[in-house]
Parts: C-alpha cells; structure tokens; sequence
C-alpha cells in the first residue's frame, strides 16, 4: 500500500490538496465563530462591552477618534484622551457621582450641580442646596477640569480629590458629612465589594477612597475632537473663515494670553477688572479668600472655554447670559477695548468651535440601601 | 503549449490546487475585512450603537434577552419586552426625561424623582420640590408603570401622556407652567428640528407632544428577565427553595389576589386598611379624590411589586422603610393574617426574585439654551 501510494502522484497530490483545505476550513470556522460572538470580534469595542456592562465610566479612551496632534504653532493645544488607568476605580467613582446617598436629604448628587447633559453645569447662576440654600458662586464644569491648575473659583482645593471632598460637607449644597457617607457605603454590600475590589483591600470603605475614585472618575470627562481642535490638527475645512477670523482676532487683542493651553483657560490666576471694575452684587474676594494677600483681592481662576455654548451662564457670579455680552464685558474690563460688534460675532463664532464630543455616560445601576444604612434626611422637622 | 499542459496531470492539479487556495484566501478576506470593522460584524450591535449614538432610548428591545414565555400556569406572568414603535419620538422623550428645564427653576426633571439610577424612585418618603417643597405622597416608581390601569396613587391620570403633564405644573414639584415650558423647547432650534422630524410635521411644539413623547420613552422603562420571570420561563434553578416557598405564601395567603399580572400589581384599586385601620400621618383620600365616592375613600391602586427591593421607602406615604414590616404590616391590615418571622423571611426572599434587567440608560446631550429661551427662576427674590 505504501508503494502503491509512491507510485501515484496524482493521489499524492491530491491528499496534499484535501490537507489545504481542511486546514483553510478550520481557519474558517474558527474565524467565523469569534465573528458571530457577540463582542467577540473587535477587541477595543468588546473591552467597551464589559466596561460599560460592569456600571464602569464610559472609558471615552476606547471609543475616542484618533487623538489630534496639532500640526500648528497656536498656544492651544488639542485635547488628548489618555487611557483609562484605573478602570474598576473610575466606575466606582462614576456611581459616586451620580449616588444621591452621598447628600443629607437623599436628593442631590455630583451630577446636580454638574449635570453631563448640560456641559457638566446647571445653566443657573447659583446652584440649588440642601434647603434650597443658594450657593455663593456659581458652579464651574466639570468637563476637563483635569486640566485646571487647582479647584474652585479660588484654586483653594490642589486637585480633584480634595475638591470632591468639598460640596458634600458644605451646609449650603449636599450638607451631609463624610463621617455620615461613609457609614452610608459600608451599610450597603455592593458598594464594600466593589471598594474592596478597585482597592485592592478588605478594610472599611474611608472618605479618600471616596474622594479619590470621583476623582478618577472626573479625570475622564474630557471632550476631545472640538471643530478647533481638528483645525489644530491640520483639516482646514472644519472652521469657517468668520471663525478663524474670530480667533485671529483672540489672538491679536490678547485674550489668548490667559485663555490657551489644552483647556483654553485653567492655568493661572487673574485679577477680574483690570481695567474698570466688573459691577455685580456678587463681587467675591476670589483668591484673596485663601492665601490672604492683598495682591489677591478679585483673583479668580482663569476659566476654561472648552464648551463654552454649553455652559452659560458666565462668570463667577452667573450673571450674564449671553456670549456675545461676556465678549464684549472682558474686552472691556481685561483689555481696555471695545469690539465692534462684528468682531463680538467672530469671537462668538470662534468660541462656539470649541465644543468637542461629549463624554458618552451611562447611567450606573446603583445598589439599594438597606436595614443598616443610615436614612437621608430630606426635611428637617420642627421641634 | 496546450499539449504539455494536458499531458502533465501532476501540473493541472496543482493549477485547481491553486485556485482553490487562492478562493479561500479571498472568502478569508472578505470576512476579515467586516470583523475588522467596527460595529459592522454584528447586526444587533451595530443597530444598538447607532440608536446610542443618535440619543434615542437604550432601546431595550435591541439588548433584550430572548422574551420568556412562562410554561407554569401562575397568575404572574413575565415581562415581555415589545419593540420600539416610534424610536424618534422615544429619543425625543428621553431627552425630555433629562432636561431640568421642564422645570421652573431650572433644576428638577423627570429623573430627578425617578431616578433610573435608583429603581425609577427617589428612595425618600416623599418628594422635594421647588423651593424645597415636600410633596403629599410618596413617587412610585416609573418602571413597569405602562402595566398600569391608571397613573398617579390615585389613578387620576388615565395614561403615562396625562400623567406626565401633571408634574411640569405641579406647585409643589417643577412648579412650570406647560405654556413656558413649549417657550423654552420652541426656542432652542434642535429641538424644533427633532419635533419636527419626529412628529413629521413644521407645526411649533406644543405641549401633547411633548408629553406624547415623554409618555414614549416611559413604555420602554420595563425590567424583563428578573429571576422570577426565568423561573416562570421553566428554569427551576433560577430561584431558592426558601424562594419558592415563599412565592406558595404569597400565593395561598392571598397576596397574588391583587399582586398579579406582568407588573406584580397596578391592575385594580384596593382599600388600603381592609381588616385594620394603617397608622399614618399621611392617612390620603386615595381614590375618592378623584371619583368623589364614599366607597372610593382610601383606596389605592396597588403598586407594582417589581423590583420592590429597590423601590424603598414603602406605602403611599413611604413611611415603611423595610420590606418585612411592609409584609407583616400588609398581612395584618389586608389579611387579618400574623405571619412567623420565617414566613416574612420567605416572602420577603421571593418578593426580591422580582428585581429584573433595569433599563440601559445612555445620558442624552441637551441642546443648549440661547438669547431666545426663558430663563429659569431658581431663587423667587424678595420684593
């Protein structure tokens, strides 16, 4: 038999051909059967799949375009998204932040103040508080607020972490405390498990963990992908002549000079009304609040402009609704000028290129409190 | 030429050896080319992504399991998840669901009291409204309610569109006016066009559209697929023993009487105190509000006992906090029934079987306010 096999190259042949086959046929199929498993066929969107389906931030890392690298010599810089480091951390934070356990009535939460809707603000001047107390200043996005040289109006909080930590214990907005949150997440199983999980320890859920896991959480909300920034990127067809004229003129008249960077806004500190005072009811001592130093007096943090369609109304005390009018007040007041009002639009135009894509948030699944855990507080009982 | 090739058996089959290789090689290509691509392997995921990417609802329906059709005969039945009939309007009413400014102070929505994130409640006795008014009764959840005859505690609003009008007007929640609120929706454009495009028409939107729309997305907040509706599909080990047991108790005392149906509940209205009187601060009139007959004081529509563990505090008042007391408190009142610690324990182990699939919720992008929209009043100032 194997002489006979020898002896016949057409059937060598041909066993030879049958093996190739069978070979490609099992490629085949092994190929087609990850095809057909859902989530199974794309790495970046199946790790998304889990991501989301395990409550997790929205991770705009893997669904984000390409990043832009500017191909231009402008003093701003495009967004780009970094990947998701700590991802079990970031989903947790992102349940924190919309957990409304984490106020004294039960009703307000992170995303209250800054609602990712709406540009990561509340489009009031002043936000709502426990009680209906109104708040002091008004409150600042959230959207790339990783990019900010501190926290708050006044920069009295270094980072994100510490700045968390702020609103829940304020009288004036969540009003509860972190003594009482705590006690709130240990109370409740899956919250522990998951602390447990993203911290790598079995010990009792404390306000740090608490505060950083927001904190991570808001590291990501982020809006890569703005019409500037792809102009930035080299595509001159993504902004219109009037918005380039817009931002020649940011440029040439010197808003740029505290308005650059990735975040178009955030790094510094800056005296509001250099040149004539801005007149409002709501002139708060901005910096000066912290460090004490006279110099410091109206010093407010530079604010980004990044969505800035979205996150009307302006300025620290809320009170002017309209683009074109901020426009026209910090010409005047920070650089002595007074735009015609076509050169008002083109800024305007100009700024409006600034929105990038939104963070894609999906609402996490919150676990249910139970016997243990301490009740909110949504009214306060006469005596 | 011709001749050698016929001549050489061992070359021709070595010819189709090749062409079948180089078949296969372009079957392989095509294939990999669409796994490659992303979204474009799967057909269900591909549709889910666009309608995610379009700000539509989560489209239950798409990431649905297979529906369960129950093979016991039991007078609950699964909940079966239908298809989106009208994606652009539900898109719309999702959006509508998000945006505060369907409120007078410009801080409260639909989510705000049904919070998706929490089993569509508050988890608080009763409301918060403008000005931090405490509302007369406790929100029922949101989920499930298009199983229900009637809308409201009170069944005072005969569908989801009447219902959701009600809360925009309310003095003591949003505290709107529906006049205002089609002012601020018809002056945002993108609003317009997603009306119009919607409801196929240039008309101005007016106030049933938008609770047309809202009511929409409402049908598609159902939970398939809880453990009980598996078991119900023949899966014996999808609940407890003690489960089941407790499921017999629910049944042979006479709970399923009223509890019954898709929603556990929300099929009639029932006196709420049959064999003892509830001890409440917030003794309601319940129907009789509505129908203004005697027989009709204090009935209530029964609620739906889906997701019941996450639907805390109980009772038109939420005065309950745990789900045992609601058990033995609805034992005695309507049962004239004492049930042992155990019998609570079982029951209160099935009711929570109940807790199904909560809606994928995407965060929608609120098209922006402009010089043209009413402003909120979060702060009524003093005169």
């Amino acid at each position: 038999m194997a002489n006979a096999n020898q002896n016949n190259p057409r059937k060598e042949v041909t066993y030879a051909l049958v093996g190739v086959v069978v070979f490609l046929v099992l490629v085949l199929i092994v190929a087609l059967s990850g095809y057909f498993r859902p989530g199974g066929h794309n790495p970046a969107v199946a790790a998304n799949d889990e991501v989301n389906s395990s409550n997790s931030a929205e991770a705009t890392a893997q669904q984000a375009p390409e990043p832009i690298v500017s191909v231009r010599d402008e003093p701003i810089e495009p967004i780009v998204v970094e990947a998701v480091a700590e991802p079990k951390k970031v989903a947790l934070g992102k349940m924190l932040w919309f957990d409304t356990r984490l106020s004294k009535s039960g009703t307000l939460s992170c995303n209250s103040c800054h609602d990712l809707a709406k540009g990561g603000t509340d489009n009031i001047p002043t936000s709502v508080g426990y009680n209906w107390a109104e708040g002091p200043i008004n409150s600042p996005t959230v959207l790339n607020s990783r990019y900010s040289l501190a926290q708050f109006w006044d920069g009295r909080a270094k980072d994100l972490m510490e700045q968390a930590g702020g609103p829940i214990e304020n009288p004036l907005e969540m009003a509860s405390s972190h003594e009482f949150v705590v006690k709130v997440l240990n109370s409740i199983p899956e919250y522990k498990a998951l602390f447990h999980e993203a911290f790598a320890n079995e010990d009792d859920i404390n306000i740090d963990q608490v505060t950083s896991a927001i904190a991570l959480f808001e590291e990501t909300l982020v809006t890569p992908n703005s019409r500037f920034d792809q102009w930035l990127g080299g595509d001159d067809e993504s902004i219109t002549a009037q918005e380039l004229k817009g931002y020649q003129l940011f440029k040439d008249s010197g808003c740029v000079a505290c308005h650059n960077g990735s975040a178009v806004g955030g790094g510094s500190f800056q005296k509001f009304g250099v040149f004539d005072k801005y007149t409002t009811q709501n002139l708060a001592e901005g910096r000066y609040a912290v460090t004490g130093n006279d110099d410091d007096k109206h010093l407010f943090k530079v604010p980004t402009l990044r969505n800035i369609d979205l996150t009307y109304p302006y300025f620290h005390d809320g009170q002017v609704d309209s683009l074109a009018d901020a426009v026209n007040i910090m010409g005047k007041i920070q650089l002595n000028r007074d735009f015609t009002s076509e050169e008002t639009a083109d800024i305007v135009a100009f700024l409006k290129t600034l929105t990038g894509d939104q963070p894609q948030i999906k609402l996490p699944k919150l676990p249910p409190s139970n016997e243990n855990t301490p009740k909110p507080v949504p009214f306060e009982k006469q005596s």
